[in-house]
């Protein structure tokens, strides 16, 4: 609990000052008042979340939490357990949708077990991924709690401790997920969290049934009513219907945030991690950007909760942190627009009719 | 008119063979079904379009086409016309928007001078811009036709010409323009070809004010009533109520199309070039990529008439082709989970339940 507790401590709030400087170079480049909008609101945001007015954001990380949850037992999935350290090593080999967009963005992918229900110390031993396992999965939701609260703590601070060790490499983080039927838990903490009904926040996953999405609803409702998660307390939200790998992107959102690094929160699973970190230190926020809106009906609940509006919606519903890294290139993008374009004294172009 | 009909009967179906290939690859990659949403919709078409299940997106070049108004002398836009020229200088030393997100793209940016309002042949006999000119910009079409029906051929022809001359050094073609007032033409052209009221597709430019827009609106009202444009024939309506740089864009359209390139349409002055190329040849659209829907309000109209549904909304207004470099990396993602992403069978990772 120390970990956690300073580094939330360590969160700063976003830098007035650089916000000020890139705001008023924005307004006076060649171009009529704003007229690259939202991308001009993230450059903004990202010289106060790094206090620079001309941030950099070169060294591009990606960290895919992975985990496993006894949930599925229920049959809340259409994919078998296996297919989670099966994907692990699709990752180590680079073929999986990450490795790809990862690629496109310049971008290190960094994997993380979590605690997948597989053995992966060999990876592990070789430094292809990170081991952070806290066990062999999570315990089944519809039952009990999912994870004792100290394993919620160890999660978050593991997150924090992978964010720690990146953080000098790295100008921007994103998160990414992969576990098979983490969409359950991670539609129990938007429920949870947000108050929002459980058949509002519940998809299809990675592609169920009307009849099957009907059962989900169902375990989501028993797991929430046999656990009772107080939702102002986010650790308990996290232990009783969360997931390793969930708690993992808590904690490496709040890492990030002490480090003054901007973090690309992905689609649903990253975004009820997100959650989980805002209940934890809402002054986190600042430092979230929320990359896209996915298929996930959740989504758009979390995102309203956490007031971000994300910068594109492709009917993406992968995870991964496939949408973390396909904004990446907005994130460059605007401070491109920050930095090199000219103002209209540099170019000496005419400037609007008063 | 020869180039023009030559053109147009050259722009092929897209390829059904390679569509198909493409789509059986894409569903079998180790991911749920169709995970990655319209980013595959995408692959898909642009096989289709290139006729290349694999196709090369490598070398992209964004066409800002530039033009200067007639119609400015009725007080439609907040900048004087002089910002054309000086604007083409800005992208000339790279210090515009267009350079810094085409750099980031690794686009090659060519300026092209359809008309402007000022002398720019020192730029064009050191090929740092190509030279199209039609005349020093168009005639003011609130009192008759912007330009004759001869140069409406010219400015679309001067658009093949240069996709034609481009075309063996691009894979990706995306539009821009560039002209002080061209907000007023675009709206006349989408009203006319599409039959919305003039007031649902004319917006603020580059950000007049209310009273002024409804200035704007009349201006508008008054060129379509003194011209009486017909939609069925998109050279009239260019002629009567369009500008150099669009009709520069819609040839651009249809010699990419005719040599089966993708071309990502940029914003709202793009889209009523767009809608030009479509109304000479309706098969081009299949070789339209919306990048995005930006601020003005007609640009929603015009691209729901083409059945555009576009990448993203960033309430970008800028124009330049700064929608068509962004919309780049998206077009490179798509090839990228085409052809980097493992299948099931390549990966050994279990598929989903039956």
């Amino acid at each position: 609990m120390e970990t956690l507790n300073a580094t939330i401590a360590k969160i700063p709030a976003p830098d007035a000052t650089a916000r000020a400087s890139a705001h008023a170079r924005l307004a006076r480049l060649t171009m009529p008042y704003w007229a690259l909008g939202r991308l001009m609101d993230l450059a903004e945001d990202l010289a106060g979340m790094t206090g620079c007015p001309r941030p950099s954001v070169q060294r591009k990380t990606i960290v895919t939490m992975a985990g496993d949850h006894g949930v599925t037992a229920e049959g809340v999935s259409k994919y078998p357990p296996e297919v989670t350290p099966q994907m692990v090593h699709n990752f180590v080999r680079g073929g999986a949708g990450i490795n790809a967009l990862g690629r496109l963005a310049g971008a290190r992918v960094v994997v993380v077990d979590m605690g997948v229900a597989g053995d992966l110390s060999a990876l592990a031993k070789t430094g292809q991924i990170i081991s952070k396992r806290i066990g062999p999965g999570t315990r089944n939701m519809a039952h009990g709690p999912a994870m004792t609260r100290d394993d919620a703590v160890r999660c978050v601070e593991a997150g924090i401790d992978v964010a720690l060790q990146l953080g000098p490499a790295t100008d921007v983080f994103g998160t990414g997920d992969m576990g098979i039927g983490n969409t359950t838990p991670s539609s129990a903490i938007v429920a949870t969290i947000t108050g929002a009904a459980v058949a509002d926040v519940t998809g299809r996953g990675t592609g169920i049934s009307d009849e099957q999405r009907k059962h989900k609803i169902e375990v989501i409702r028993k797991a929430i009513e046999v656990n009772r998660p107080d939702p102002k307390d986010a650790l308990d939200v996290l232990a009783k219907v969360g997931g390793f790998e969930i708690g993992g992107i808590a904690g490496l959102i709040l890492g990030a945030a002490a480090q003054r690094k901007p973090v690309l929160i992905d689609g649903f699973i990253s975004t009820a991690g997100a959650l989980i970190a805002h209940g934890l230190a809402p002054q986190a926020g600042a430092y979230m950007i929320a990359a896209h809106r996915s298929v996930e009906q959740g989504h758009r609940v979390a995102l309203q909760f956490l007031e971000k509006q994300p910068l594109f919606d492709l009917d993406l519903r992968l995870g991964e942190g496939t949408g973390a890294a396909l904004a990446m290139n907005l994130v460059e993008a605007a401070v491109r627009v920050l930095t090199e374009v000219a103002t209209f004294d540099e170019a000496a172009v005419s400037e609007a009719d008063k």
